[in-house]
């Protein structure tokens, strides 16, 4: 349980006038509560008052598992034959009372459960948003936050030396992913923060391409993205890697985006906007004519979840402080030619940023 | 791409007078178009008119992906640095005119989304959820369907032999469900259809225990939840084992949820209503004094989703159809002694069901 970010939650409720926060994002939940929890159709929510004790609702069958995952205050359960969201108004007035403004993460709650629970509490308002105020109070990250992020980047860095190791001729992409999670999971890791991605050649020119059986050639490219979830936080990285000896244009390509990556790490600091960085990675490759071909942004940040706030894209004016943690992985994709992105997650310094993962970011060539 | 059930959707907006519906749910979107994606927090939307052509609308950098997924209408993309709602607008306008009425999945459309669609589009009605009419269209499967049911639940076999080999002294929850997904990913088989649950001794009367790092010893059982996509279908069913041999309370125990899962499954038949197959099995578990220990439904409807309709549980009285596809998963678990899950996804045909797992469910010894 998140003591320190349950009572910042408290403050900005009360300083706003809410009588209670309705969280209803899984990952949320596990950031406050400490319980990780997928509760497929069921109805998972935690509600903090603005003054009281918060309380989770679960289903009965998640209760147990609830109770033991450090959360101090009440877990109250429900049976698949109940109504989940009266029994929900049966514990708020009981608890609370009827509230007067009621705050949901509208960036995770469905539109027919606020319409249950519209009909349920006809006299709340619910005009607050919580999902921006979360992704703020989860945009810079604690000390404690960034050792988890260390670790989880460490993790990243045995997936690719696995991955690397299993690169053979006639291996195809999907074995290369087996093979990698298979280690890591053998190794305690249950989870990878994504669907590991392996392409290679003109697969790797599709930046969303899927692994598949797909055998790994002399002379092609391998792309490699992965992260995994350790302690609750989450990796992601990335390394374009050659079979064997790269073609010219393969090695002009690495190149370029390796610069881009370079210069875009480089200028972190406090004081600089996101949309610069995703402009600054943007200009060395148009400097070179490929900017048509690098169609996403810049970066997301991570943390317990893998993709969250800030996003570094054109547009976007936040002004990076110290603390923040989030990807800078410019890509170059010539569709049926080659692909390569390169990716590093980072944390900012009083002066600059750390990355998380420590593999070359050199063109490897494996033989 | 499903022709005939995206022609099916247009007839009922026809019927129901809706100019346009907006699907956001990422599996409603596979099942219409075959294009299956994850977006993350980007947007990813199909809209069909009652007149005209569908289109999809996808981050610019899937676009490639969608258009050789076998739809056979325009994809829409969008840069990270644009603003989608605006995009969205603009195609409708320019395709569609101003819709009166759009229907929408309601039990996926997050709240903010829809605020950003309803300040857009403010003489538009958005009265109509289309939720539950895609779950009604999904609820009796087409004999291909079934087909594709049946392969995946073949590899949930597959998946139950590797994991019951797997089985010996010393050798942890996790490490077996390791094997479980190395051995299949390297068959082809890249998703499960949920996190394979490899769960021992005390850890199995957890009803949704995760594996972990638990050992396993004799005289325990072994609960294994699993299944596969295949084809964009799942697969799902449950098996418990005893690690050499039971006592006399863990064989009780299996037996009586044997009888109680096989009771269901002769009882399954058209005609029937979904709460009297979970009382059915309930009733079971009750004549030998557990009911309370069986805290959850009998079972969910299953398909190109794992959990879908019908719902097996008490006070849902659909009447059970020829071609409805469900699991039947009756379970004990008496917390800190012993937990029993037995579990069978079926279809039904015109006079009973049909198993989609073959795997024997007696009480298995392995040694």
């Amino acid at each position: 349980m998140n003591k320190t970010k349950l009572n910042e939650l408290t403050t900005w409720l009360t300083q706003q006038d809410i009588s209670l926060a309705y969280l209803t994002n899984p990952e949320s939940i596990a950031y406050f509560t400490g319980f990780e929890s997928e509760p497929h159709e069921r109805i998972l929510a935690l509600f903090v008052p603005a003054n009281g004790e918060p309380f989770l609702f679960t289903p009965a069958l998640d209760v147990k598992e609830a109770e033991h995952s450090g959360f101090l205050y009440d877990v109250v359960g429900y049976l698949d034959s109940e109504s989940p969201f009266k029994k929900i108004k049966h514990e708020i007035l009981a608890r609370y009372g009827t509230p007067k403004q009621m705050a949901l993460e509208k960036g995770a709650l469905t539109l027919d459960r606020f319409e249950q629970l519209t009909a349920l509490f006809d006299t709340t308002a619910f005009e607050f948003d919580l999902t921006p105020q979360i992704q703020a109070m989860q945009l810079v990250k604690t000390a404690a936050e960034i050792e988890k992020l260390q670790v989880a980047g460490s993790w990243a860095d045995v997936a690719f030396e696995i991955g690397f190791q299993a690169v053979r001729e006639g291996i195809s992409e999907q074995e290369i992913v087996a093979e990698i999670e298979y280690q890591l999971k053998k190794q305690g890791i249950s989870h990878m923060s994504f669907d590991t991605l392996v392409l290679a050649g003109d697969n790797a020119a599709n930046p969303h391409g899927t692994p598949g059986a797909r055998k790994i050639a002399p002379n092609e490219l391998v792309l490699f993205d992965l992260g995994v979830i350790a302690n609750g936080y989450c990796s992601d990285a990335t390394r374009t890697v050659s079979f064997k000896k790269p073609t010219a244009l393969q090695a002009k390509i690495h190149a370029i985006v390796l610069e881009a990556q370079l210069t875009a790490q480089k200028a972190v600091r406090p004081g600089i906007k996101a949309s610069q960085l995703d402009q600054i990675a943007r200009d060395v490759i148009e400097s070179y004519g490929y900017g048509e071909y690098f169609n996403h942004r810049l970066g997301h940040g991570i943390g317990a979840s893998v993709h969250e706030y800030p996003s570094l894209v054109a547009g976007n004016d936040l002004v990076i402080e110290e603390g923040m943690c989030f990807s800078l992985e410019p890509g170059i994709y010539i569709p049926n030619e080659v692909g390569v992105r390169i990716e590093d997650c980072v944390y900012v310094t009083k002066d600059g940023c750390h990355s998380f993962t420590k593999t070359s970011k050199e063109l490897l060539q494996l033989d």
